[in-house]
């Protein structure tokens, strides 16, 4: 193999399939990243088995030339060493040989790299994915909905299934939810479809996973492909491919579980309550379960506060609007809502609760797409 | 005690005194902030014993009111909350009110913290300082003197005297040396003093004291004054005094150790040197001694090269000026190297070699007024 490659685009495309190679693998072959010429171009892959990214980068892209195919063939280099290497080259083109023994020679202005790598044949091949159930959505979308649901996934391995993100397909759209059994976190996207009668539910995707899709996922309003199989989930992002394992097991029904009634509704300004939220959690985070007390004040005047017997405490009244039904005194996980909030774009959101003991939902005030759903804790 | 603040100058000098404050000392006051208002101003103190920080807000600065006394007193609060929550406050103004059983209530905007505090009382004295040795320096020139000295002093207790930078007087000015007994650093500088007899030695400031003056110093030619005493020194910078504690033991005689002559001498960009180094690492970090290796080539080139056996090896060579002497071999911590090169400002450097077991000495080229030198690795 001998290729010459634009430094700029393979600095971009080795750190996308880096994020797919794990530090911690006990299988050697993993630890590199696999690099394959053909006429065509150079594709580059890296895969912890769970997650799988290939990247190719075409020898001629808007008139401009990006490899330069002297002699096809391939090689896995280990990633760890390779993706410093090529960040740190001083010039515009990367000189990559392959000799025998699975060695390469990488040359860049005046630097003479020789690499120790591993035989190509064993590295594990990508799956080749039935493409029956294929949908789309533009990348500025997808990474929103990550972003607005990801963070509620549970991060203990006692109950798998919740590590994950579900997506189901309704009428015309897409149903993403997260919940770690304490917070619940569910987005209604639109999707294009080709075949009408798409259907699918119980399609778990890793929120590891997610989240280093997420960094590859750009802002734009270019499409992105998804291809869902039994097992695995395909991104088809331009001329990167971001496979995933999905996770087992039953997800659980969780519509039921949204309350569609209240007995006390108000709405609040999203910023204000944020920053009041995280004053009240400097307290309260010290007792280290984060609980935050919220009552209301007659109408039009909530009060938020925390208190550490060690520390002190901490009140805080803030001007509601809206404001329906009965008095209401309640306390919450502070960081759960801090959460949530964070990733809520709109300026007002709407409170709905259904008693002291009882889950309650947070909505954007401008949007029915989606909501955030949280247990309260008990304190009295 | 009750006073009004402006925000943004009590996070700014909360800041500054917080510094101060160890997270991990034993002392129960010294986790608290010393806070003292009279009719002139407010006064906060943070120490960990070795390192105190003063930092006084008159009432009035340049037209602009920023402390009203109400009414005079004092209080300990815990430095790790009270820092954290004046951050967050949301007012343009703090209203601190002390109360019996040394609590604070603190009022901003629509907030309103009730912190239990200390007994100010119980708060350590901050030294008297008799002002016999003092010069002064502008800030932006002492900063430089830290940034140049401070990364080369020893991380290991083994010899504490090491741990910090001494400083001595010599003609005019001052010679500021730090060695971890592998690399030295030293640096001259001017200084200004109103004694023309000023004369010490063997003062020896903690490396970690200048580091944390070194973020409170600015960018201005203002001057610090400097007062050094047996065993403190007290800079002062407008309204903030920073005291550190001196380091006992006898600082080695390092003058004689750099030599002043060469066998091989020549001239390098900086630059491109530290990114050689830099990709050289990459390898030898690997093998977890950072050796890197140079050689000349005849005149007017080397090469610089590092081998890992497990990952590969590395080779580059640079051209370099004004070569005069023998060839040379020679082995190197390439980290040790790095970390020099980052704080040299001029763009070439003039190294000199004594052979390849004989410490060697990199400096600027455009400056004689500091130098750094290298103890080489033996490789074979």
């Amino acid at each position: 193999m001998h290729v010459i490659i634009d430094r700029n685009r393979m600095v971009h495309d080795v750190q996308h399939v880096s994020k797919a190679v794990s530090p911690r693998t006990t299988i050697p072959i993993l630890t590199g990243i696999k690099i394959v010429a053909t006429k065509k171009g150079l594709t580059l892959t890296g895969s912890d088995s769970d997650l799988s990214i290939e990247a190719f980068i075409p020898t001629v892209e808007n008139e401009k030339e990006l490899v330069e195919v002297e002699q096809e063939g391939s090689i896995v280099l280990q990633s760890k060493y390779f993706s410093e290497i090529v960040k740190k080259l001083p010039g515009d083109t990367i000189d990559i040989t392959v000799h025998d023994q699975f060695a390469a020679t990488i040359r860049s202005g005046s630097s003479v790299f020789t690499l120790n790598g591993l035989d190509p044949d064993e590295y594990p091949r990508l799956p080749q994915l039935k493409e029956d159930l294929i949908f789309s959505m533009p990348q500025d979308m997808l990474r929103n909905v990550i972003r607005q649901t990801v963070f509620a996934v549970s991060t203990q391995e006692t109950r798998p299934v919740l590590t994950g993100v579900n997506i189901e397909t309704e009428e015309g759209g897409l149903i993403c939810t997260a919940t770690d059994s304490h917070r619940l976190a569910m987005r209604r996207t639109k999707i294009d479809v080709e075949n009408e009668d798409l259907h699918f539910q119980n399609v778990v995707i890793p929120g590891k996973s997610l989240q280093e899709l997420s960094k590859i996922v750009e802002d734009t309003s270019d499409a992105v492909d998804i291809v869902v199989t039994e097992n695995q989930i395909l991104f088809k992002l331009g001329h990167v491919l971001f496979f995933s394992r999905l996770l087992e097991g039953k997800y659980p029904v969780t519509s039921s579980m949204i309350p569609n009634q209240s007995r006390t509704s108000f709405v609040l300004k999203t910023k204000p309550l944020l920053q009041t939220l995280e004053r009240a959690l400097l307290l309260s985070r010290e007792a280290k379960n984060n609980v935050i007390n919220m009552k209301t004040l007659g109408e039009g005047e909530i009060e938020i506060s925390s208190t550490s017997q060690e520390v002190g405490k901490v009140t805080e009244q803030m001007e509601v609007e809206r404001y329906e039904g009965e008095e209401l005194r309640i306390s919450f996980n502070g960081k759960n809502i801090i959460d949530a909030l964070k990733v809520i774009d709109s300026e007002e959101i709407h409170l709905m609760f259904t008693g002291a003991m009882s889950p309650f939902v947070i909505r954007p005030i401008d949007s029915d797409r989606y909501l955030h759903l949280f247990s309260p804790v008990r304190t009295y």
